[in-house]
């Protein structure tokens, strides 16, 4: 936070940062003793085990790293901008690659018990976020990243870039709520009403979830959590203006 | 929207209003055609034909109205403030008189075939998303339409009302996603995966909850179809403050 932000907004900022952190790691734990304790634990061989890949890598890598891929702009305000946007670019790359596995995992296990792809609201929404999620990436890359197109261009994306960042992680969200709910009926369908340990546990894993998105939203959308413009930036900006005859602009 | 704004900015907005009205009113359409062609239709017996209510009403209120409840405030730029806001509290209070009557629906349901009630994780998004709703009326109805507190709560308080109205819009659209599994695993799981009319149908449904979702989100969000300041509202406030000795606010 810059130095003449009151004291009360920075010591808030910081506990929503520190809040959401907890919140998204204990998602990731959760979830990684819900597959683990409850279903077997993991492995890469096609069957139920490689299955549980896939929730714990949406869940790290869809969601928790997405989430604090957006929010170093707002954690690392006093650090170069072409850092950031370099941080930015490589946690989402991680991000996708992690997500990437976890959806390979599925389609392994679903080939090994001839289950069809596919078909139900989870897979739907997941895949139209992932292929978003992948094309948001590329764009960002040839927009702000290695900017290959003009600044007139870059204006004009920035905010349907930052829209579709905060619009892509609640999908994610609410992608991995969809997934909850099929994997905890497909289990444990005849328990799951008598308030069974798993269910409670996968329920609480989604009530995070929520609050992951919830405080991300509010971190990511309040106006006074803005990183500053920096008067070095501005005039680099200038500089690069001249260059490219047209006004530059990043995330 | 304002006078001077561009003819292409209009027409763009325009659009984006008429499509999310045609996406929200074919969601409620959807959701009636699936409960009264798949599921026999509806009534008030404490049988599945009154749980059929329950998907009707919460698409009706909770999303479809919720969602224009709030977008009033952009459409209706021309008009006068007090004027919207009380149209923005009755669409909001008709929206909370139907979800109440389509929980009520589910609970009968349950009443009647002694089902548990509030065990899944629908269950608890549903009731946290409904509880905030009601308290978010109240609020408003104590903050804005007939203020009891000062104009520094007010402007406090003012924020919040608007993220919380957009969060509680998108855990409405979240619940529904996760009820809309729920139903298709209760009632068609063992033919859900070979893509049977009533399982496209509730996806393509679920599809078009989260196209009126990122619609409305745009349009409420985006900076530039804000209703803009009122000279004469603003000579109102001004007299207003000098009574109030604060700086009045209304969402």
């Amino acid at each position: 936070m810059e130095e003449s932000a009151p004291r009360s907004r920075r010591i808030t900022f910081g506990c929503l940062v520190g809040a959401s952190q907890v919140v998204g790691l204990a998602s990731v734990v959760l979830t990684a003793v819900w597959m683990g304790h409850y279903h077997g634990g993991f492995a890469w061989d096609g069957t139920a085990k490689e299955f549980n890949v896939h929730p714990l890598c949406m869940v790290l890598g869809l969601i928790f790293l997405q989430g604090d891929a957006i929010l170093v702009y707002r954690v690392f305000q006093n650090e170069p901008k072409k850092v950031v946007k370099v941080l930015h670019g490589i946690i989402h790359l991680l991000a996708l690659i992690i997500s990437i596995v976890g959806m390979v995992a599925v389609f392994d296990f679903h080939r090994t018990y001839g289950i069809p792809d596919m078909y139900s609201l989870h897979s739907w929404c997941g895949m139209v976020t992932l292929v978003i999620f992948c094309l948001q990436w590329v764009l960002g890359l040839l927009f702000f990243l290695f900017p290959v197109v003009s600044s007139q261009l870059r204006a004009l994306y920035l905010p349907i870039h930052v829209f579709s960042g905060l619009v892509l992680l609640v999908l994610a969200i609410g992608s991995s709520l969809l997934g909850i709910v099929e994997k905890l009926l497909f289990s444990i369908m005849s328990t799951y009403s008598k308030r069974v340990p798993e269910g409670i546990l996968a329920n609480v894993l989604g009530i995070l979830l929520v609050c992951f998105g919830v405080l991300m939203c509010y971190l990511i959308s309040k106006e006074e959590y803005k990183r500053p413009p920096n008067p070095e930036e501005e005039s680099l900006s200038i500089h690069f203006k001249s260059l490219t005859e047209g006004s530059p602009t990043s995330p």
